[in-house]
């Protein structure tokens, strides 16, 4: 099987529908935006045997490809229009292209997000995904608009997919649970929530290298500090039976759990709950945002609570 | 050095220019394309010891990351707008991401292409660009637009880069001449040539994978067929001592050229021949579009040429 002929088997799914020109051109052609609109982009690259081990099933590595850059799409509020793939392989092994291009497309067509165009190359295993969204320009969710007073909020639970990789790691995957293990290989993209938040928030990321890491970047971006309630986190159900310190350490600094973070006004305390569930997982308020800069954490008796570990750095 | 840092040392140039939002986000922003136009999209992914030799100087691993899409661009008549870039390291070398984050601005910034974000991880050496151009709707340069009749146009002089490429595999880097090796590390995108053939070519796709298979691409998606008169192909100097067997060979299959090859109707001659050299390199006429299909080659005899070799394939 050929470069040409991998391509045409497992990525090439005809004429265009959104687009006006799609695979098979030295470009692909994105037609106008709407008046008024912005082209939301992000770019995320996950690395074999580093953002995901070797040996997970490929429909949850063509899933989860897609879903992190779909959530940095969720974060802005933007509705998926398309994305780029380019990917390196070691080997054109077909069982492992069906289920990762399933996987992907699987979770493309749920949201009317078109592959637009890519790259196929040898190599050690590299999957690059650049998304594309559209968002109206000023209901777009920054990160750097956050203001001292605002309340913090989370979707769904965290650290459950910290724990099943730990696992993993541990060589307990026999037992894992799967909605444990889902947790990690099949994180959920939050689009419909980010786009229904677009005039109830005012500043917004996705949780990825943990949830004192990236609020902290939230708080860097709006020159602000943050509060978090210990009691109020909500944890994946994975983490009921284990210690405090490890429920702290996993979802404070576990990476990978995909839900959004974001602020918002007090005077939106309502309308925002009146979403909880309606858009996926339930929505918790767990701090606020104060004047200063970086975050702090409370336990339930007012005592800073001190984490083991900090958020995921590459290069550290 | 840990990733923040590194993206803020070698990456990060500060506000956005030509984006509304830039690196920093979860995604950037692009601002509104204008009434009628298209974006152009395309992305390349360079594998560290594939696409270059690991001891190329980073100065020029950073150019021809960005060339490559720019070329792609090129082809399409698409104006650079932006790019993101995701990269796995093996290690955080400052010497290296200097000079590569220097050969990557110094072309961006000559085509006021901008960076708007991406991704910094690590793993084997991987570079993925995705970028964006801007180009009138029905202007396009679109592969499926050749005419049986039209002539066939190349920009510049072939077979230097594959050239190059086989000397360095050879060991004899030490007395390749430097214009050879430029033509291999240093490919010039055929941007301003590009937007120039927008009301002048009629189809048009950017040289990657060598002549031959480039052109049998451009002649799939017209569904037609070419013929090559070889004497008219305009070779790289560095080919002029060599048998015409191996000239033939790195000239009509040799990959890595990144010139422009385009066809045009016979009544715009005159007005491509007086664009010859003022967007860079020189046009010349080497073939003509037919009904049918295929790519055939002619001798100065009128005899076919069988060529050794096929284009480049990365699975073949």
């Amino acid at each position: 099987m050929g470069e040409f002929d991998l391509i045409a088997r497992f990525f090439d799914r005809g004429p265009a529908r959104v687009a006006e020109l799609g695979i098979g051109d030295d470009c692909a052609l994105l037609g106008s935006i709407a008046a008024g609109a912005r082209l939301a982009v992000t770019s995320d690259m996950l690395v074999g045997g580093r953002h995901f081990l070797l040996d997970t099933d490929p429909v949850g590595i063509g899933h989860k490809t897609l879903a992190v850059n779909l959530s940095d799409l969720a974060a802005m509020g933007a509705k998926p229009v398309g994305f780029t793939l380019a990917l390196a392989l070691p080997e054109a092994n077909e069982a492992w292209l069906q289920g990762f291009s399933r996987g992907l497309f699987e979770l493309a067509d749920r949201f009317g997000c078109e592959l637009l165009g890519g790259d196929t190359t040898r190599g050690p295993l590299n999957l690059c995904v650049t998304a594309f969204g559209e968002v109206p320009a000023q209901a777009a969710l920054r990160r750097d608009r956050a203001q001292p007073g605002d309340d913090l909020w989370v979707s769904g639970e965290l650290g459950g997919a910290a724990y099943a990789l730990g696992e993993l790691l541990a060589g307990a995957g026999q037992t894992l649970a799967q909605s444990a293990r889902e947790r990690l290989e099949r994180p959920e993209p939050r689009v419909g929530l980010g786009m229904a938040l677009r005039h109830l928030a005012r500043a917004a990321i996705d949780l990825s290298d943990g949830l004192v890491q990236d609020l902290g970047h939230l708080c860097d971006r709006s020159r602000v500090g943050a509060l978090i309630d210990w009691p109020s986190i909500p944890l994946d159900p994975a983490l009921s039976l284990l210690d405090p310190v490890r429920q702290q350490s996993l979802s404070l600094s576990g990476g990978d759990d995909y839900e959004l973070l974001f602020t918002a006004a007090r005077d939106n305390r309502q309308a925002i709950a009146a979403l909880s569930g309606r858009y996926g997982p339930a929505l918790t308020r767990i701090g606020r945002i104060e004047a200063g800069e970086g975050v702090r954490i409370l336990d339930a008796r007012g005592a800073p609570v001190t984490l083991p570990l900090g958020g995921f750095d590459h290069f550290a």
